[in-house]
């Protein structure tokens, strides 16, 4: 493998090794487990899961890896907080969703080339990107790789 | 730049962004509010404050990259749970060790090159290492950064 190979496949592992351990801790709730919350009076684990879901939907397009699966969650998981809207699909319809989704999103990421991770991902105009060339597609997967592990502490905080 | 050196930067703009973000978080915390528990009986602002300074600590000998500031926090916040020992430092001192240690880290992290980056951290054996050559310098960085994403997630929900 090339250096350039190494890099990939350290952040790709990470990536793997993050989904993987939330992806664990989710598996055995049953979806009356999911209505717990965090803390008092903050967000269920049902929620947070379809936050995570959604989130995870959109860098299909942001990488411009592919197409969304499940557009319409945003306005229950993005748009509006906890509670808001009525509950869109079952804990474990959501877990499924889930499942599928960072298994497509893995294979994707794992036909990248070294060379495609450093290119820009969709949301950054060729003139903003020539300007700071670290806003990148590995870029993006690290700084989703981090808010999964921020929801994931929270997430095994519920009781 | 080379492909090398901007998969270096990208995982450093990454480290910063993260340490930034926790670091803006904890700054304006009294000595009092950093007593207060991120949920009912989970650990304290202070303990997880402590938690993070040592285990960045570590990072010193365990990158290669220089001597650890304070080997004896470990007792207090690694080897053993939050209430366990005396607090060893006050707030307003464990926040300007927690700076000045991610300061020193990040500076260090700033010199290496990108074949650095990419060599074996000093707790694996060449034999491991030789098996799986993810196990480098970069790899802690990132399950670093991850460690701080999951206890930052925790933080925020201090009340």
């Amino acid at each position: 493998m090339s250096n350039d190979q190494f890099f990939t496949a350290t952040a790709l592992h990470s990536w793997k090794q993050v989904v993987g351990r939330y992806s664990d801790g989710i598996a055995p709730r049953t979806d009356e487990e999911l209505q717990k919350r965090v803390a008092p009076g903050k967000n269920r684990l049902y929620y947070l899961l379809g936050h995570l879901t959604a989130v995870h939907d959109r860098l299909f397009p942001l990488l411009g890896i592919g197409e969304r699966l499940r557009p319409d969650l945003d306005a229950a998981f993005i748009s509006n907080p906890d509670g808001t809207l009525p509950d869109p699909l079952s804990g474990a319809e959501l877990k499924a969703l889930w499942n599928e989704i960072n298994t497509k999103l893995t294979a994707a990421l794992e036909r990248l080339t070294p060379q495609q991770w450093l290119e820009k991902h969709t949301a950054v105009s060729d003139e903003d990107f020539a300007k700071d060339p670290t806003r990148n597609r590995l870029a993006v997967v690290l700084s989703r790789t981090n808010h999964l592990s921020y929801h994931t502490g929270q997430a095994v905080l519920a009781k």
